[in-house]
């Protein structure tokens, strides 16, 4: 068993196969792209605005979790030095706080016993997924297309994920009790479906009311669990929708808490809310967020708790609403998208490219004559010096779809018009090729 | 499959059998036994000293990283921003400051590249564990007794985890041949030992300069690696020896990195420095290191840039040594170490009580003349108000020993002299029980 290369100390055929894995290489190669392309204006990108970023805010916000630790918990001088350099709690420091950010935003009661903090969402994915995969019949069932990072957390538990079909509304019910039911005849426990109701990425679709409804009864007549993952819910134009836990009266919906467009990528801080029972045999009974912050202890012990801190000054500067929090970066969301769509009319109505009209979020997506494949991301790119991202990286068979994901998140207004000048002569240039 | 239950939305037995580990349950034991008795005094506790934590040292540490990012680095205010705030490099953004103080501190010379920064040691521990798990034909082997968050990490990872001997000297190097050939007479393929060869957790044992060449010579001609953690290395009393990562000329050392004891645990800030090369078949070769990122990406994305610019302003402050930085640290935890050697030494000598004598790092292992077990330790709280760890708790059979771990990190002289004098009452008890 001895490695037979004599040259290399490993071969990746002998490493986890989550490093071979498609969706790995897909997410190579878009930065690849990007990275190779620094003047093309990127539609690609899906990170929050930069506008307001201030080193200051980090300062200030880490005050004012100190002041309120000993203001109104009554820390001294020492227990407040500790909060912040020792070693936390495992399920984390700002939990309460979290909690009223969701009786406030999302209208979501919840005991705080029930919320693990975590090392942003990602971690809060593969804690969750990772407690689901007790053995190889496990199976996770995922809404198409797909978040990446759902699919990498998935593969790391070895979990495999079954695609269910999202469709215009955002998920066609008769399909995922089709694969339920087939998960199920061929011995398989389908465990949970991964969802993300309001503006998901990459569709900018959003679910509405009824079928929120529809989804929790068919969850709780099939006993599967809801992964519901929200990330870009509050940036709306005021018709916020029920959260799919807020209508969750049967703890069917684990929710899936991410800070990384509220609050800020780099604190890296999400959270979990998992409020199911566990039976843990002869008469104990734990709550799932207990036995999740275990998988997280042997993962990274506890999440920082100066992110935390940082996390925790900013909502409480903002009275614990993420709403009120978030009034700038909003407004410049929903301008964006509203010159993304506007600007899209004005360029390509009547002609044979459609698209969607999503009401907030990060994403709409393009239907364009033709398969929008890799090769013609590298073209665009290099002839039209615009980028987006292929559809098709987020199914499971990546298969070339004539799908184009516009992300507008990250942009001014001038480069919206810019890049949507070059996106329309792409198009253009793909009806008449040269 | 649905649940059979009505009452619980879900069954232990239906979550990842690491949830139901004896390890698990170790910990909880020993941190429920501290926390029913507040008012003993506690030699469990291996976390740093609190005597320097200043939450101003936070703020200072995140101005010098910024001012190190613009005038040494030539950032615009703007990019100084972006890089405390967004999304981050996957490796890391504080890579070359860990390769100056490797090779300051350690006389490690490392390219940077191979270094990737994590959420603390137990992250590394993770993303390595499971990179090295590709089927079910690969084990690790750990010296035993072995720190728990090894096995922790082994455990989420599906990968069993063999105990070789550790013995006196640190490891025996027959019984790792021998275990060696037991996987592989059984088909499978040890990929990997775990050592701590610096004052071990929690042995506290060191190994010799010839025995850390022969464990290397051995790696090498068994072709497996070695995986090195070293969180107490630093605190020595002058007479530092190399790490097997400082000696390996051959690539077998993976190099486990913490800031946990060196910086802050708070920060949760560690780092995996693996320069082995991988083939990736078609005569492409990479660093492992670019491997386990693409693990961590599907994990945590990136480490926290705020906290990585906390470690990197404390690295900065101190011309990257962390012996510089650890000044008083050291200071203490060396008084510490004295005082418990010589507190035993006035105590115990010339009884049938023995104990190991260390030259640095946080822990004494003292043997007794009983089995130093669970209930013995419940005893000890409730009877002598003394808790330490029964070193059973570190080994894969957590049968009773003869053996107890006394941590002494956080303590004072005060506490230290009267520990020792309730420790020894209780050893005394133990000989004539009542």
């Amino acid at each position: 068993m001895r490695n037979s290369s004599p040259d290399h100390e490993l071969t990746l055929t002998t490493l986890h196969h989550s490093l071979t894995d498609p969706a790995l290489e897909s997410m190579n190669f878009l930065n690849e792209v990007s990275s190779r392309y620094p003047e093309a204006i990127s539609f690609a990108s899906g990170r929050p605005t930069e506008e307001f970023f201030d080193v200051k805010l980090i300062h200030d916000y880490i005050d004012t979790y100190c002041c309120y630790l000993k203001y109104d918990r009554g820390f001294s001088e020492a227990e407040v030095n500790q909060a912040l350099f020792q070693y936390g709690r495992t399920k984390g420091i700002v939990h309460e706080l979290i909690a009223r950010q969701l009786r406030h935003d999302e209208g979501i009661d919840i005991d705080p016993e029930a919320i693990v903090v975590t090392v942003g969402c990602q971690e809060a994915m593969f804690v969750t997924v990772r407690a689901l995969r007790a053995d190889e019949r496990d199976v996770l069932l995922a809404i198409s297309p797909t978040y990446v990072g759902l699919t990498g957390a998935a593969r790391l538990a070895d979990m495999p994920v079954w695609p269910v079909r999202g469709g215009p509304l955002g998920i066609d019910l008769d399909d995922l009790v089709r694969q339920i039911g087939r998960a199920r005849d061929a011995g398989l426990r389908p465990r949970a479906c991964y969802v993300m109701p309001d503006f998901a990425n990459p569709s900018g679709v959003s679910m509405t009311v009824p079928l929120r409804h529809r989804l929790l009864d068919l969850a709780a007549r099939e006993q599967i669990l809801l992964l519901e993952d929200n990330p870009y819910g509050l940036f709306h134009d005021g018709s916020q929708l029920p959260t799919l836990k807020a209508l969750d009266t049967r703890r069917r919906v684990i929710y899936l808490g991410s800070f990384a467009k509220t609050g800020f990528p780099g604190a890296r801080v999400g959270y979990v809310l998992a409020d199911q029972r566990v039976d843990g045999g002869g008469g104990g009974v734990s709550l799932l967020a207990d036995e999740l912050s275990k998988i997280k202890s042997m993962l990274t012990v506890n999440t920082s708790v100066v992110t935390q801190a940082i996390i925790g000054g900013r909502l409480l500067e903002h009275d614990c609403s993420l709403i009120t929090a978030n009034h700038r970066e909003t407004a410049t969301y929903q301008r964006n998208l509203r010159q993304v769509l506007g600007g899209l009319g004005r360029r390509l109505t009547g002609s044979d490219v459609t698209w969607n009209r999503p009401r907030g979020g990060f994403f709409v997506v393009v239907t364009v004559p033709f398969l929008a494949d890799d090769e013609l991301l590298e073209r665009s790119a290099r002839e039209y010096r615009v980028l987006w991202t292929p559809m098709s990286h987020f199914y499971s068979d990546h298969g070339g779809l004539p799908h184009v994901r516009l992300a507008f998140s990250q942009l001014t207004p001038d480069l919206i018009e810019t890049g949507l000048d070059r996106f329309a002569a792409f198009v253009a240039g793909q009806r008449s090729p040269s």
